[in-house]
């Protein structure tokens, strides 16, 4: 189990017990992950993102590095490039529904990634990126697709986040209510909140059957308690 | 059916046939959604953090107001104070599988919301955010509730930030294949996704039963086609 190398900008401020300094569980969060936030600065204000994503363990930057793609022509992604971005990705667990207003949360994971957006330039990494994103929805569909031809290369661009960089915050449970308000009764507990996928719907222009890579489930234990 | 007033800063530049110019339908997703992530400059980079919402058509600001919360002693709640912030609310629909990796895609419902962010400093409009907060959980939960007392509300700090710049971008449906690739056979399609709430779970120092408000369904139908 090694841990995070949380930074002055990584470092959770707030909620220090929600702090999980485990790089296992960052990574097992990003693998149940499908949507991450990507923040960038455009012209004097943050823009926030969402964007398919992989990540790659053994990629070239420091940590592992984690993918997103775009348009060529998308702005944000000219913004980005050779910036500071923020990849944040949340899974919700689940409401916690205290005896007081203040009490309230909501169980979830979620990891902060901040670092200098690379842009892809070297065309190997470049497929195996994109690749691993569409192996991210459906592990290993992309060994099943003919080879992205040269005009969509040339219309997809890759940006590259290195995963050093990343804290990391955890909450599971019910709610931890004031004595005075447990003494008093009242209700009080938590509503777990889980993502399904359904069967796969075969496109209209398709037939089956569904492949056995789309089918496998996609949910992930919980990490942490 | 009033439309979206996008700016400059909201337009959305790629993929304009996703844009929903249609603020119900943004509306629908504020009131579906549970977890927004809110994008703030820290220093020299943008911070991307997940956090609980509440929507106020009747607010004060231009357009409605959203809130979010957070702890008076925060470092993005300062940073973000009177500075513009993007709040990004996202709804995961089902995953596009395409027959070629460039056609692979998501169906999500996604709303933008650009503004200045406004501590709130007004009693009354905290104690109603913060309500809102808690009912957007479980609605009408916060009638049930003890006030906050003095002290919980000097350690919390509410911002509001303007609905009036949004923009929102869906997908649904099936994928969109080349013209050659359904002609070579293969399997194409898209998974559904659905966020589940389970039955509620009492807090072990708590007593049955779960009040109605907790046991309504959060799934709303998805707006647009």
């Amino acid at each position: 189990m090694t841990t995070l190398s949380p930074t002055p900008r990584t470092t959770v401020r707030r909620g220090r017990n929600r702090a999980v300094a485990d790089r296992d569980a960052l990574h097992a969060l990003l693998a149940d992950g499908l949507v991450a936030h990507l923040g960038v600065v455009v012209g004097d204000h943050p823009v926030v993102l969402p964007t398919a994503y992989a990540v790659d363990l053994d990629g070239p930057d420091d940590g592992g590095t984690l993918y997103v793609h775009g348009s060529v022509a998308a702005r944000w992604l000219g913004a980005a490039t050779g910036t500071t971005v923020c990849v944040t990705v949340t899974e919700l667990d689940g409401l916690v529904l205290a005896r007081s207003g203040f009490h309230h949360s909501m169980n979830y994971r979620s990891a902060v990634v901040v670092g200098q957006a690379r842009l892809v330039t070297d065309d190997a990494e470049r497929v195996r990126a994109l690749d691993a994103i569409v192996d991210h929805l459906a592990p290993g569909r992309s060994a099943t697709l003919r080879p992205a031809s040269r005009k969509e290369l040339a219309a997809t661009a890759v940006l590259a986040v290195p995963l050093r960089e990343a804290s990391m915050k955890a909450r599971a449970g019910g709610p931890v209510d004031e004595p005075g308000d447990v003494a008093a009764g009242g209700w009080a507990g938590h509503v777990p909140v889980r993502r399904v996928l359904d069967p796969a719907v075969t496109a209209d222009d398709a037939a089956g059957p569904v492949p056995a890579h789309v089918r496998r489930p996609r949910q992930v234990p919980l990490p942490v308690g």
